[in-house]
């Protein structure tokens, strides 16, 4: 029905850069939120579809914007080891093994696991990204896709990558009623020659995308870039024009005030990726400079097998703990800026701002419901503080992307969960 | 029923200090584990029990080795403040009010969030600890109880709290059928003089029971200590005897490497409070430091309200995380300690180990069982890690105390939850 009325719940509204309670109804209109509070004078009869959210929390859809979907393939296959290592020893010898038909059931599983905890879009990089694009589509999840490509092979490989990944973002750039948009994805400074970046640069000025790529995740990959190039990963990165272009760095964990200074100044956005930076090892980006000076960082779980789960709420909790711990300051990360990192501040860090990220007539309905009817959620002396220190995704009951229902009551409509699970042990057993 | 049988799950087994995963069945009788794999042979017929754990982990119950559960009537009344503002400004005021109706409904509130997320033993500590014994005993749940008593008062407000404390002690140590054990709790070094100090340990000696104390939890602590003491808590708190008495040590963020040998040598059993010392700014613990050396260290929530919740499956993957994270060392505390962390170690820091903290023949029959039918424990490449890693206390369906049923299918059978929650509304609406 193109008309829905959510009823009885708390609604989670922003306004002035700030989140407010309100109760009453949320009406959606084609997709659309077309009213907030009170209910449309004509909305009457069998064209509205009515949803009770009674004991319910409805807040906007969490947005993950950086993560590797298909890797949930090999959550729990290599853990406890350093970054280089598990990738070099044992992630990267086992994806090299990867087809499409892998990437699929990978992404599926992956997307049971964001629309059961409440993300309703995320930015994905990954081989076979088409893949992905097709079971997105297919989800009725949102998502800011790109192929993730490697330059160190020869040159017409690279220029083989370089045709693949803009033919993937003319084929589905803003695809999907619109819930799929692309970018450019050179991996890292330190996979990626000076040459083969700036090819993506330009792909990504002709094709008006934007870039996501992997800065400064360790100490070591910082120590070897000035060591090669005798400058930092990000002064490279600026030199060589990537931040002449809306950036999406994910990461950096080792970077200094200047180079804070170089991400604000030339506008990149940030992902942050508490969970796997702390399970690697990589360390903890300084964070609270970043938003002290002013940049709006995002939250982004990073791949399955890194983390190893895709709940944005512990990405939430975990960006408003570890700061404190780290810096001794209980102030360091307040609860609302947390949950803005996992909401508004994704929106904008995927160029995605003026349709998601909070609850605002005029922007699409992607909204999540909450069953707050649980010990945890009480007294209710501060619900934004129960969402990011008490709640976990399992709390989420309902989700709704382009004002349809992707799981109602906990029941998944657009993914077989059954078939999937049962695909992707079929393929894991093999490995 | 006095016989049970568990069938069809994965059992989480333990022996010579490791897990090992079987498949079949467990054996309770009388509350006790009879057998773990095989059917009792003489198993059969109406009098047994048959408790169908297909698609289900089976896995000895939670242990929350700190804590103040009647707090949380207090959750999100004040967040992101440093300890010392929120307690002495707002959560010490605000106690100051509270009664023993207060107590008796917040550890109920406290209670259903613990069973709700696996946890079937708890250590407590706070003021009208007897209504939450009470409560305990109603609710089916095994604890370790002690009255916080501060030594901050006059000579005959100090003897009042002494008695108190053994009263306690001499009511409750090993009642409701075993499930309620005691200590003495001198609240910390810095409000709790030498000689008030001495005179719990003497009790302590005495009553033949364990002691529990807060000690290093923020630096400025320590500094005060040293100022005014001339030396460091732990050294001080060896010369006045607690260590002589098995002693439950909570938090211990702010200790050096012979402290840590003290602990050791002792004997003293660690609360690592990992989500409340990062909330409130505290610190990290030097966990791998401690568990190096040899310590066996617990894991607790602390109190609801700074944390905010009680998940403890929560504070196993911030153990397993935050240090990996904070010392860059990838196998800081790997996935399987830090699940004997919250099981094992924590019956051992609670002087329980002969009797839970594992699924071993003989021991009471605590356990839990998990909804392992869900996206983020598929693959199976490691079930350890995907309870570490990727589980959450939501997971949890069954718990069992005693061989009793708390929980079945999420559903709690010994609390009544509308009415708690109303209670504790009723009560937070008059702060």
């Amino acid at each position: 029905m193109a008309k829905k009325l959510v009823v009885n719940g708390m609604i989670l509204t922003f306004a002035d850069e700030q989140f407010r309670w309100m109760n009453g109804s949320l009406a959606v209109d084609n997709g659309q939120i077309a009213a907030i509070g009170e209910k449309p004078g004509d909305w009457e009869g069998d064209d509205v579809e009515v949803i009770d959210a009674k004991g319910k929390l409805v807040l906007p859809g969490l947005i993950n914007t950086h993560g590797h979907a298909a890797m949930a393939l090999l959550r729990g296959y290599a853990d406890d080891l350093p970054l280089h290592v598990w990738l070099q020893d044992k992630i990267w010898p086992i994806e090299a093994r990867f087809d499409a038909a892998h990437v699929a059931t990978g992404t599926q599983l992956a997307m049971l696991e964001m629309i059961r905890t409440g993300t309703t879009c995320f930015a994905d990089m990954y081989s076979d990204e088409e893949a992905v694009a097709a079971k997105v589509e297919e989800a009725g999840m949102r998502a800011s896709l790109a192929l993730g490509v490697i330059g160190l092979c020869s040159d017409d490989e690279a220029k083989e990558k370089i045709n693949r990944s803009k033919a993937f973002v003319k084929t589905w750039h803003k695809q999907a009623q619109g819930r799929v948009t692309t970018m450019l994805a050179p991996h890292a400074p330190y996979t990626c020659p000076p040459d083969f970046l700036m090819r993506l640069v330009e792909a990504s000025h002709e094709l008006d995308v934007p870039l996501h790529i992997h800065v400064s995740e360790t100490a070591k990959e910082v120590e070897d870039h000035v060591k090669h190039y005798g400058k930092r990963p990000v002064e490279h990165l600026l030199e060589l024009g990537v931040f002449d272009r809306p950036t999406l760095v994910a990461h950096a964990v080792h970077v200094n005030a200047e180079e804070i200074a170089i991400f604000l100044q030339k506008g990149a956005g940030i992902s942050h990726n508490p969970g796997s930076n702390l399970k690697l090892g990589s360390g903890i980006a300084p964070v609270p400079q970043m938003l002290h000076e002013g940049l709006h960082v995002s939250l982004g779980t990073d791949g399955p097998a890194s983390n190893n789960n895709l709940d944005m709420f512990e990405e939430i909790r975990l960006a408003a703990l570890i700061h404190k711990g780290r810096q001794m300051a209980p102030l360091a990360v307040p609860a609302d800026i947390a949950l803005k990192m996992g909401t508004i501040y994704g929106a904008e860090c995927l160029q995605l701002a003026d349709q998601v990220g909070s609850l605002e007539v005029g922007k699409r309905a992607d909204f999540i419901m909450v069953d707050a009817e649980q010990a945890h959620f009480y007294p209710r002396h501060d619900l934004i503080s129960h969402l990011v220190y008490s709640a976990s995704g399992a709390d989420v009951t309902d989700v709704y992307v382009n004002g349809k229902a992707l799981m109602r009551n906990r029941e998944f409509l657009t993914i077989d969960k059954e078939r999937v699970i049962a695909e992707a042990v079929r393929l894991a057993e093999k490995f």
